[in-house]
């Protein structure tokens, strides 16, 4: 895995391999920011878990680790016949890809290393697994240059003073170094520009809360946090000049699909006349959604709602919970769409 | 305090004095849905206390609270001068009054108490407090009839197979027997017509999820909990057909403060052309307050967004937090309020 090079913006390596390069190394995020525990992981069970119960999550470091994670178990295959090598490959790609089935970066880069894998037919296993890992460290690669290219255009948007309202969380923990949706707003940090950042809480497991004024405390940024509820009302206030959020999937029309809430964000951003910014890789982009309609949604447990962080469940246990983990945003109400190759505006068509 | 009469509904009887009638009995709506506890209150540290922390809440609950409260306190009055006895029962009222600044049915209530006691100097002390009691039984008595035909004008917007959202708590809990923004739906089920009640759980205090289920569930009523920033995605999957909420204070223009959220869920509403209901008595109508803009906004401790009901602190310890206890909710979000006296469409106009 490479090195990363110095930047002044603070940041957690957030996905590495162990020295000796048999298990993938990554800070256990359900446990922020009360604890910064590193958990080691090398079996299918451990790494499919890993992204089923967001110890990992945000869309590209997803996809950094499954490729990765898929490299540590083909050196565990101790077969040398290439079609029992490629079938391993391709059964472990499909399970990892299973734990998270909104998550198009997953199976996207799981897809690369398959085909990778498909290509190198005839050589040898070492082969094989060197030019895995190398894909791997090109995958980091690329989604390193990626935010830095994301943040630039997104701080283009960006005035000193500006107040930010920003969902979830899509900063250096979801990606490598600056992040999507928070990228703009660490760039900012650097270049002396001074923001007043409001971080929602996003429930249910509090990724805003947890994770995203972790990182921009750490970063020396003014942040506050609300509940997701409190957002209206601070927008009301005209505390907030712009939003930005990451997104997990985009439809060839401008639909995307995010967090839970994002869609709430942007329906009160358009009404109190806020502009709401979408960040995200191009890799985000699925040819094979029309809109959002085409996008499936993952139902999680109620107890995430009604149990999950709390001391007592909060609500008697008989009671039902509806609890999607995404929402779709329809492009309609989004200003523009960032990604490294620049800012898109409507009409969308991402059609390739 | 008179006896309720039996209806179907089963209800809690969330505030009685003590059979000595020294003490003031509630269930601490802070415990719920763990643990139905009854507290017994007699000092002005704890009356007040009990309506600061929000053991016994609602608007109208706590002017029925207040009333009796401040006939508790005068009971404890050993000077018969009646200067002195008008003097303490105008403390104890600043006092209690002091606990919740934004409640105008507390000091409304609080303040019907005083113009009694004023209006009768001269007569006995035992006469006056007398006159106290049967004030505080007819407050509770007008609420019980304003809470059913309240109720009424609401079930006529109302049809058999509809989905509801609710908003925070506006329940039995909140109110005697009925409730303002849930009287519909209790009565409704009486009626034997049949809903789906989608309940937020609203953050930070989570009065929704803790309370709202709780009063639904123990009715029969088939309701789904959800966190405050899935309601933009159960809305646009076509689930809702309504949304009633209660309300703690009206202007003269018709915009409503109740709990914060309630204008994110308002504007979201108008988005997918879902009629957006306010129920409450007429007496949450402040001729005082031109519009929103002159409602004074309660803020409350950071705590609560990051400590409250949670095992351990959900965010870093030295993160800021914005923690408004209401929201300003502009009349031209709201289909109609709905009060004891009828349906109000807009243009509102509540001026004298």
């Amino acid at each position: 895995m490479q090195k990363l090079d110095n930047v002044s913006v603070q940041r957690v390596e957030n996905i590495r391999l162990s020295d000796d390069e048999t298990s993938i190394i990554i800070i256990d995020q359900t446990l922020l920011p009360n604890e910064t525990k590193h958990i080691s992981l090398n079996t299918a069970a451990e790494l499919h878990e890993a992204i089923a119960s967001l110890k990992i999550r945000g869309a590209p470091a997803i996809g950094i680790f499954a490729a990765y994670a898929l490299y540590i178990l083909a050196l565990q295959h101790k077969n040398d016949d290439y079609q029992s090598f490629l079938l391993e490959i391709k059964q472990k790609s499909a399970y990892l890809g299973a734990a998270r089935p909104t998550a198009v970066n997953l199976t996207k880069q799981l897809g690369r290393i398959e085909k990778l894998v498909e290509s190198l037919a005839g050589s040898s296993k070492k082969t094989i697994l060197d030019a895995m890992r190398n894909e791997a460290d090109s995958i980091q690669r690329e989604d390193i240059a990626m935010c830095l290219s994301i943040s630039e255009h997104g701080l283009s948007l960006i005035r000193d003073g500006f107040g930010i309202m920003t969902y979830c969380n899509a900063g250096p923990l979801a990606t490598s170094r600056y992040g999507t949706g928070l990228g703009p707003i660490l760039l900012a940090r650097e270049r002396g520009i001074s923001l007043n950042v409001y971080c929602c809480e996003t429930r249910p497991l509090l990724q805003g809360a947890r994770l995203t004024t972790f990182e921009l405390n750490s970063a020396g940024i003014d942040c506050t946090l609300i509940c997701d509820n409190m957002a209206s009302s601070v927008m009301s206030d005209g505390k907030i000049d712009a939003v930005f959020v990451g997104c997990d999937r985009i439809a060839r029309n401008g639909d995307i699909a995010n967090k839970i809430g994002t869609s709430g964000v942007a329906i009160l951003a358009k009404h109190y006349g806020i502009p709401f910014y979408v960040c995200c890789p191009s890799s985000t982009i699925d040819h094979d959604c029309a809109t959002g309609a085409d996008i499936e949604i993952e139902l999680r447990s109620p107890d995430e709602i009604k149990e999950l962080y709390f001391e007592k469940p909060v609500a008697p246990a008989d009671v039902k919970c509806y609890n999607p983990a995404f929402d779709i945003t329809a492009s309609n109400l989004i200003t523009a769409i960032i990604t490294e190759k620049g800012i898109h505006r409507a009409p969308y068509d991402f059609s390739l």
